[in-house]
């Protein structure tokens, strides 16, 4: 293997690979990036076994240029500092003997111990499946409405990921941890298509990271996995195993109280209110009656705080109302809207909460007994 | 105790005190900042015991409006917290009963439980021992260039702290961990003083941390103690026991190699030649001829780089030296210059580094043996 690459060329496309491998891999070859240099394009492969991201770097001239074709697997931590640090806007790789691979820039020459890319296992990056094109920013946007709602406890492995459930022109995305509960519902345009996977919220985490520009993605869903193919990048995730729980009895449909709020505004009353909570116990209270809106926490030893939220608009009998601080916030937040509209229907029961469109996002948030 | 005060004003006052105070104290009651309102003016105290930070801030209108003199102990962190995060210009403080203090903003009210200041450690602030005028950016610029060569470890407690030595109108700063040693000679214009102090590094950490502005500090010196009183703002430390060891005779003054070269170059060059070294054994080797400068490091596990630095003029018979390459680095950095001057006198001998006009400042750094 034999070749001059543009470095920052080679350092965004490592960047990327980088985001699916893990440094502490059970398997050792998989905390390194498979260099697969062949006539026309350079690809590079990182895995961590459950996400992979393969990008390619087509041959050109002042980009890519090939000498002599091979395979290695380079450590990702080393391969990318080395290729960060090195001054110089041209490097050269080269096999030394075995898989001792010399990286040349100006000044600074790198003899890096690798492995033999047959050590590395076996991917398969074919796109079979259902087929489905989305735009970017459609999948950036319901990754990061739904995930942080995801479980980070394996006692149920199937609430540490993301439902999505199409059928009818219509796809539901869901993610639920079983105290609170993110759906986006997003319209099909021309595909008429139906499954029912449920992708594991890191991958979505990664994926979300890597999408930066606007485009149409191509996803083709299998049984067992995911491919996400998009500007010279293929990422493939597997699925969890298991059916998702079926959560449309969960949420209410009529409503006997309703809050309409500045999201700004509920957003730092809630930061306030939780300034005297620990992590583990951020409780706060919503007093509302026709005259009041109020938001309050208290703990024994440190103090009490009183938010006045009187530029919203309450409708209802007077209720008092307990929950997570964290929950109600990232909820809130993630409606990315001015105005928001909270609506209960009793002390105990979950309450939902949406922009002013009642639109295609509904955020529930299950309340919390107090004594 | 009852004022109202300006939020951006009390939330300056705050974050200098804080510098002082530390969440795990062994005294609970120094996690909390000391407010004493007096008459024509508001006292802040932070202090854990070593290091006691005091600012003040004067009545006047639209900054200070003190309705009832008191004093009260607030836990630094959530007074600290509730200032930065009020939503509101003005702030009223009043203790409701006890030490129960109540914050109120606009739309927020705080009922935070406090400590009675009588618990409060009576620390004694007065203006005694010998004085001394230095620019603030000076003694900015004396910590940061010798303070990272302070020992990290309690086994020798003398060198975990600067040492200060003062006669004939100069003053000598010395730090030293016994592996590295950085000096700094300071002409004091007007004051013939004289003494021999050490203070702990993380006190001239936090000096340092505070003074942005440009200055006039008083000094003033005694037995166990230094206070720095400047803008408002009193800060005393404790000193370190023990005689600081005699460092003069580890310092060559005789050298038969000398290496010439830009800063940047080898800094550089020395952060990819340590790309492939652990945190722990970080060293790297200078080889070094009429022709060639090399900078080499090598790990049997995961390889070998080798850094061209010809940029760089060396004048003296050939030799290899090895070294840390943090210890090279901080060394370097401190210099502020744009070329450097490095001396050596052997292989396993002590080497000495300044920038081209052989300034105040020195810096030596200790080679290790490889095998």
């Amino acid at each position: 293997m034999k070749f001059k690459i543009k470095r920052i060329e080679l350092l965004n496309a490592l960047n990327k690979v980088n985001k699916a491998v893990s440094s502490k891999s059970p398997l050792p070859i998989l905390t390194g990036i498979k260099f697969d240099l062949q006539e026309d394009q350079l690809i590079l492969t990182g895995s961590d076994a459950d996400l992979t991201i393969q990008t390619t770097i087509d041959t050109q001239e002042n980009i890519l240029d090939v000498e002599e074709i091979g395979q290695v697997v380079l450590n990702s931590r080393y391969i990318s500092e080395i290729v960060r640090k090195i001054d110089s806007d041209f490097i050269t790789f080269s096999i030394l003997d075995g898989s001792l691979t010399q990286i040349k820039g100006e000044n600074s020459e790198f003899n890096l111990n690798g492995s033999k890319s047959i050590d590395y296992p076996t991917i398969d990056l074919s796109k079979t499946g259902t087929h489905l094109t989305l735009h970017s920013m459609t999948i950036k946007a319901f990754i990061e409405q739904t995930i942080f709602a995801t479980s980070d406890k394996e006692t149920r492995p199937i609430l540490t990921g993301v439902n999505f459930k199409a059928s009818g022109h219509q796809m539901q995305c869901i993610a639920t941890d079983s105290y609170r509960l993110s759906k986006k519902v997003i319209d099909l345009m021309q595909e008429d298509v139906s499954f029912n996977i449920t992708i594991p919220a890191k991958s979505l985490n990664e994926i979300s990271k890597i999408i930066d520009k606007n485009e149409d993605v191509d996803l083709y869903i299998s049984d067992r996995k995911v491919l996400f193919v998009f500007d010279h990048l293929v990422i493939q995730t597997r699925l969890i195993d298991g059916a998702f729980p079926d959560t449309s009895r969960l949420i209410p449909t009529e409503f006997a109280h309703k809050l309409t709020i500045n999201t700004r505004d509920i957003l730092n009353a809630i930061d306030r209110a939780s300034l005297f909570s620990s992590e583990m116990n951020n409780i706060i209270k919503l007093e509302m009656d026709a005259d009041h809106v109020l938001l309050t926490s208290s703990s024994q030893e440190i103090g009490s705080v009183e938010e006045d939220l009187s530029s919203g608009f309450y409708k209802g009998q007077p209720l008092n109302i307990s929950f997570s601080a964290k929950y109600a916030a990232n909820a809130i937040r993630a409606t990315r809207s001015q105005k928001i509209v909270i609506e209960f229907t009793g002390e105990m029961k979950p309450f939902v909460l949406h922009d002013m469109e009642e639109s295609d996002l509904l955020q529930l948030v299950l309340p919390v007994r107090t004594y």
